[in-house]
């Protein structure tokens, strides 16, 4: 059966979740994109069956995160008029103290991008941005480049395989043992994650995907002064910023890298990722 | 024995290329680059054994390119403190009829970029800058797209690798069956560029390397509407520009990549292809 | 401190781990090798700090497997010369009742087989050994046939890494969502294991690494008639292999290839594994 | 228009090719496969339109070459049922006096061998019967091994591809400067062929494609002991056969790889070859 869906505010990858959801033939109710031919009230979009939250939902804590519009919508005007019993409404990269508010207000947010289906398919276009974020900062070619991922999780093994398809001299490392021997037995010259000193030298750029302090002063001072850091991880990211900054090793914190370089793929992932859970509540399209 | 060197103005490859030489334990008189520490008179630069020209020339045709620099330098003013007889007076991509003004003024101007060695060592950051380039336009990730290369030549050749590297399924186009046939015995899937039509349809990206108007507007029409064309061939291009505006067909045509994308490598390029003149000349370093 | 090691008999891969321990400066008392200079007495042998038990131990359940000698030693002779509380006693691939029979005349096999460094460390051999076979027994080359590798755990990961660096049109599947997504972050194209037929007719070559009844009867009915299914899978294997027979589907259980295909690589793999537990004991080499 | 084809013994390769023409609906008359239910009479077969001579056409130089037949057919008992005017008579590899005595008889040879697109085509089969012979003959994987191949011509891409796309580290070799670049470009380490002196100390495995006497003396006694060769090249070889036999230096010749690895690969390739002669001569099929 076909649904409504709301789409309220956000940025280019909202714009292209809202068109795709139309190529499905789904009615959707756009709300906050100023520029677009075919805006709906919020009175009519907060009557939908899945209603989309902005990505971020807000930037300053208390506005709907709303850059394509000029209104202004705080978030506890917003909330009553929601109902979680009724409708899915979901978003992502939920944080407190919002998800508690909106709760106490009666609506349980469903947050899709703790989903594994979100994020290995996040997996690519962060590797692929941080491929891009790689070529624009640096003044050679990546062909040739020494460089080193940290991690090989999910976005490590896109990574590695990316930087090997383009020529440059990709060595992994990983903390546990069957990660390693798994990016050996796939061809990647390995490093462990915790013996890292006194090879740093040799890299010309490090990818580093691992949510921890990886890039310690002590290692930091070992780099290269060419040398540039490319933190892919979540917070509080791999690298101590502080000592970078005093030691001069440009470090670039890249986050949220597949809507910045590939809105319309990182809203296919968001897309699925709602049929899925559409699917999981007993509700399939 | 230790040679002198000039480097006269030009971007940041210019720069790169004069520190390059200095790595190697030459003498380097740099002129037209205002914020480096270690700038030469004109006047001294003009004596060195090998004069280094920027690239282009001239933007204008009169005066020398010193993007760097507040100075003004007419060509006509140049010539006469020039003497190829004693000097190796080299630029690269040299036009009529500045190298004609050149030559009556006694200097015979030798051309670096039509050298077999630059040609090759270009191709590398022509791709990788032609990946960089379809990285930033496109909205989706290059993993999964269907990519068109037109053109199995040295770019193509390394393109097309660097594309299916990254996850792009791709298709090469060659003229000759030759090239088609290498290109299928390395597993790429193939097309004749003289019978593309009825094909171009199913593409999402399609990269030119062929210096003909394969891209004429019957071709043109039948991209789809999100196709974008990135252009990496020389005058003339390789695209019916006039018919692609008409028809809403995105065109981009990239030129002088290397020098944008990786400042660095082009300079080794061009480092390498001044030793190999010098060498040639019986003058090895 | 330096060890003693005893080899006592199996195949070529033994007496390359021989080669590979004396190499690295052990005392190595090697007994079952007819044709080699430096054969131990079996009295001496089984005086080592290190026995280790050829693999198989024994193809009869009775004696020693010794292909490489016309001596004959029944186990139940062997145990009581053993002593595993003073000696390290191991072996590969260890099953009952012989295991049970040891630890009756008081001997503790330890079996390397089972550990994940042997598992992962086998799985380039064995993927290797299965694009071998295929290559001996196709009438076609790699590039360019279609195969489907079903399963995407360790040998799977490397097998369609391989097939697809030989130009083989490569489909991965997997049962678990997490799998497939990352197959198809990889590059592959992706079907599910258990969503496999109206797929199976389009393929040239299948390779099985799942040990559990994939390819069934219906399954096998679709194939068409030139394909061929190599089974990479321990007991009880993924083919119905009497339903093959009747369907005269050619099948081929390609069991123990590290082994034969590379022995040196699988005697590399068990030395380490070797090291590896006499340091998990406390007795590091 | 159809036209009739007779395939006048050979091996395995040419019953392919046979059943090839067959599939295309053609009338084959096959002759010398005395295991197969449809054999033509020789009289019935020198009367077709395309007559294809196995591959050799003889082995002894008198009598065509019949591996599956008992019968003997003596080659001047042959060529005067044949009539170059009115039939394409052609065969693979021909080589004088026998081109010779068939011209005196009135039979003009077409020999499918030299032709670029044959040459093309065995490219992938070689590589792969290389890559083949390397895992039959070594008792490690090729993943890991240090292997060079000499030469990049068609053969050496393909090859130099295969093995990294099989985790080897892969240095090409090549003379021309042009060449060298290119298997940079596309990622590879590269020597350059008449400099390999001091080098060669450190290869796993050499694969010759240069049909030169690349590996002289001087270059087999800096080979490690377990170095295979595994030559490639047509006559005479790229190895100094005796030397290497002195020498004690493992080297296979692999000759006429694509019928022996892949004989149905083979045979396509002739079979689009003959397809192709056809066309140029005006009688397309």
């Amino acid at each position: 059966m076909r649904k409504t869906f709301a789409v309220l505010g956000g940025d280019l990858r909202q714009l292209r979740l809202a068109q795709l959801l139309e190529q499905d033939g789904q009615i959707v109710y756009r709300y906050g994109f100023d520029q677009e031919p075919e805006q709906s009230s919020l009175e009519r979009a907060v009557t939908a069956d899945v209603v989309i939250l902005p990505l971020p939902i807000s930037k300053d804590g208390h506005t709907l995160y709303l850059p394509f519009s000029t209104a202004t919508i705080a978030l506890e005007d917003l909330w009553p008029f929601l109902d979680s019993r009724r409708q899915l409404v979901c978003g992502g990269n939920l944080q407190e103290p919002l998800r508690q508010q909106a709760s106490e207000a009666g609506v349980n947010l469903t947050d899709y991008f703790c989903r594994e289906d979100v994020q290995i398919g996040n997996a690519v276009p962060t590797a692929e941005g941080a491929i891009q974020t790689a070529m624009e900062v640096t003044e050679t070619t990546l062909h040739g480049v020494r460089a080193l991922v940290t991690g090989y999780g999910r976005i490590g093994k896109v990574l590695a395989q990316d930087l090997r398809g383009l020529g440059a001299e990709t060595v992994v490392s990983a903390r546990k043992f069957r990660d390693a021997a798994l990016a050996d037995a796939l061809g990647f010259c390995t490093l462990n994650t915790e013996a890292l000193s006194g090879h740093l030298g040799a890299f010309d750029l490090i990818f580093n995907t691992v949510p921890a302090v990886i890039l310690d002063r002590a290692r930091l001072a070992e780099l290269k002064s060419s040398c540039i850091v490319i933190d892919l991880a979540s917070e509080p990211g791999g690298v101590d910023f502080a000592a970078a900054e005093e030691l001069g090793v440009r470090v670039i914190w890249a986050k949220g890298l597949p809507g910045k370089v590939a809105p319309l793929s990182a809203a296919k992932v968001i897309h699925n990722a709602i049929y899925h859970i559409l699917e999981e509540r007993g509700e399939p399209i």
